[in-house]
């Protein structure tokens, strides 16, 4: 795609060049030539930390770490990986992400193991909570992997531990998708201890997270961060008229619920996600998030991760069985069309200008109308597989 | 049910007549004679407030009223009621509240009224509204008519204006269900100004208060009401294992969404809630609240409502066309069980003691387990109906 440049401008470039800075780089562990050309000034002791633990939430990573770019933070980038992630995917994180650091438990012999070995279930808990461990940052906010960041945030750094946002499940939770910390070996120690020996009401970081910082739901407001930095999907169908007043100033948007935007499919050509459809009475008042996430997936992740894996077969998430050459071709010519067009407002600067997608088959409004008069589409938009998909999203 | 008080010994009379105190004499708009004899010290300038705008919320009204009185509230309680409550309902409702006045913005040719000309849809939240006018308190905490106290929660009135609880749909926005204020015409005015100039992003009472009052979500922790005094019954199903942790702690629950309690209907006999089941899981671990309301309704507001009608029909709520007085020899032999037997923890005192519901058609921990495969009984107790019933309650 580099051979498109020349055709740019020059505010083309560096909008394409801060959104791919590392992002097409893939065999160097690391990219700082480019990115000495064309990055903002970073804060080194500062970061942005998130989790891999497998090669789908790798692409997540890959995807909130170019969404991070896109919007100049000015933050060091951190991932955290487990032992699962493949090589691979693995050089794609180290070219969009400052730093990759393995975190393999099983393999510590320190507290964490020990902890471990106690509590078996909570591995991925104890690989997340490893994030305490990064002391040469003086302050880092951690970001789940399926987070997408829709404008900069790095004045979150003005927060102090532990600052997160609500969780809509249970509003004296707070959801521990996105928060502000501050890296101590201590505290890690301590959260370790505290985690073999109450173990987590909900199984994962968020149960072990808020019995030990339990003071957050009353103890000092500037802790709460507005719901916008931690934007759930499931606020939105939740109370309707508060996402259309509020929704518009969302930061950053969080997949809650077990199905994630890389469980869906991309027709790369038309720009369409598959087995997705706005709901009823949304089209018009939000961004569709998901279709964003896979923008900057086809737009800026894709092409190194074909890079990466070379004949390698991977699942690049693209419908049907094409070839890597295929797909590249696809993403180059849609490419090509992005120079020549102008993209959405909230569009990866260099992402394919896919069409929007199809029409839902009756208008949205009608179809709000019709839902709310109990006249739901039972067998189509409504169907029982798109419901329940809705429900699970509930059923964490 | 008065005759059968002889039957009993001193501590179960007084025992009902802190429940009953005022249930059961509805001919008296002031029953102040039965009251000196049995209750609490009253705090005269502080109240509970609620609003009925019709004969059903005047239900879920009285068993609110109940629901303080049974929990010893020393707080004087207040109903707004609208025009359309029918005289009957007046009647119960004076015999269980201190105060009950008819707020009737059509006619009241106030501010108020002019504000409802300007804003026909918001009816019902001017009427809220007019809570602000009962300046002969000194402080009150609103709760919605279909809210249900658990435990004492005067301490609430240790909060200051405006105090409430986050809404888990979106957690930023406080709920209006439950909320602390201090009367005072010039915020009424105000209010009123607003609302008319400003209309209200949700159509209701809760978007008015939540632009008004929009420091709440960023100013002040002490304004937070923690979630257990406004659970509502949402909450338990989008974060059960929060809900298993802190649900016990519940002070007041709230049937938020458009299926309330008195929407379904009641087998006096057997105390079973028609139409009703708890959901997959939560057998061990949730106090039945919608059965509880139940109990309350049944044991303290049924028996004077059909003292207060006569025989005027009405809907008792009771399942089978049973007539007045069938009902009531039901009641009274399901009260000379309880009399004799050992009540539940949370049921109130004088209540039937109806058998436990009938055990689901599939153990709880089959049908959570299944649901969680997938495995939805599509037809039966996860058929779309009831799906349908808890999206509805998602998207009010």
């Amino acid at each position: 795609m580099w051979n498109l440049i020349p055709a740019l401008d020059c505010s083309q470039l560096l909008s394409i060049c801060q959104l791919h800075i590392k992002g097409f780089n893939p065999n160097l562990t690391s990219s700082s030539g480019h990115r000495a050309a064309c990055s903002q000034k970073t804060m080194a002791d500062q970061a942005f930390v998130t989790l891999a633990t497998n090669d789908n939430y790798a692409k997540g990573a890959m995807v909130l770490g170019q969404s991070l770019r896109k919007h100049k933070t000015t933050k060091k980038l951190v991932a955290l990986i487990g032992p699962h992630v493949a090589e691979p995917c693995r050089r794609v994180l180290e070219s969009v992400y400052d730093e990759v650091r393995l975190v393999d438990v099983l393999e510590s012999g320190d507290t964490a193991h020990l902890a471990l070995m106690k509590r078996p279930d909570l591995g991925v808990t104890f690989t997340k909570l490893h994030c305490w461990t990064l002391t040469h940052y003086s302050k880092c906010v951690f970001m789940d992997a399926d987070t997408l960041v829709l404008s900069n945030i790095d004045e979150l750094f003005e927060r102090e531990e532990l600052s997160a946002a609500p969780d809509p499940g249970w509003p004296d939770c707070f959801n521990s998708g996105v928060f502000v910390f501050t890296p101590s070996n201590e505290t890690h120690e301590k959260l370790l201890a505290f985690c073999s020996e109450n173990g987590s009401f909900d199984g994962g970081d968020q149960g072990v997270l808020n019995s030990y910082f339990n003071t957050w739901a009353t103890a000092d407001i500037s802790r709460h961060l507005p719901f916008i930095y931690n934007l759930s999907s499931i606020a939105i169908y939740s109370y309707l008229p508060a996402f259309k007043q509020y929704g518009h100033k969302a930061k950053v948007v969080h997949f809650l619920g077990k199905v994630k935007p890389w469980s869906y499919s991309y027709d790369a050509q038309s720009g369409e996600v598959k087995g997705h459809s706005v709901a009823p009475g949304l089209c018009e008042v939000q961004p569709d998030y998901l279709r964003l996430w896979w923008e900057f997936y086809s737009g800026a992740v894709l092409p190194a991760l074909l890079e990466a894996y070379g004949d390698t077969p991977f699942n690049t998430g693209c419908v049907d069985e094409k070839s890597h050459e295929e797909i590249r071709e696809i993403l180059t010519s849609t490419s090509q069309a992005a120079s020549s067009s102008t993209s959405s407002s909230f569009a990866p600067s260099s992402s394919s200008s896919s069409p929007p997608p199809p029409p839902p088959k009756v208008p949205s409004d009608e179809r709000k109308k019709r839902w709310e008069a109990g006249q739901a589409d039972y067998m189509g938009d409504d169907s029982f597989v798109h419901i329940e998909r809705k429900l699970d999203s509930f059923l964490k």
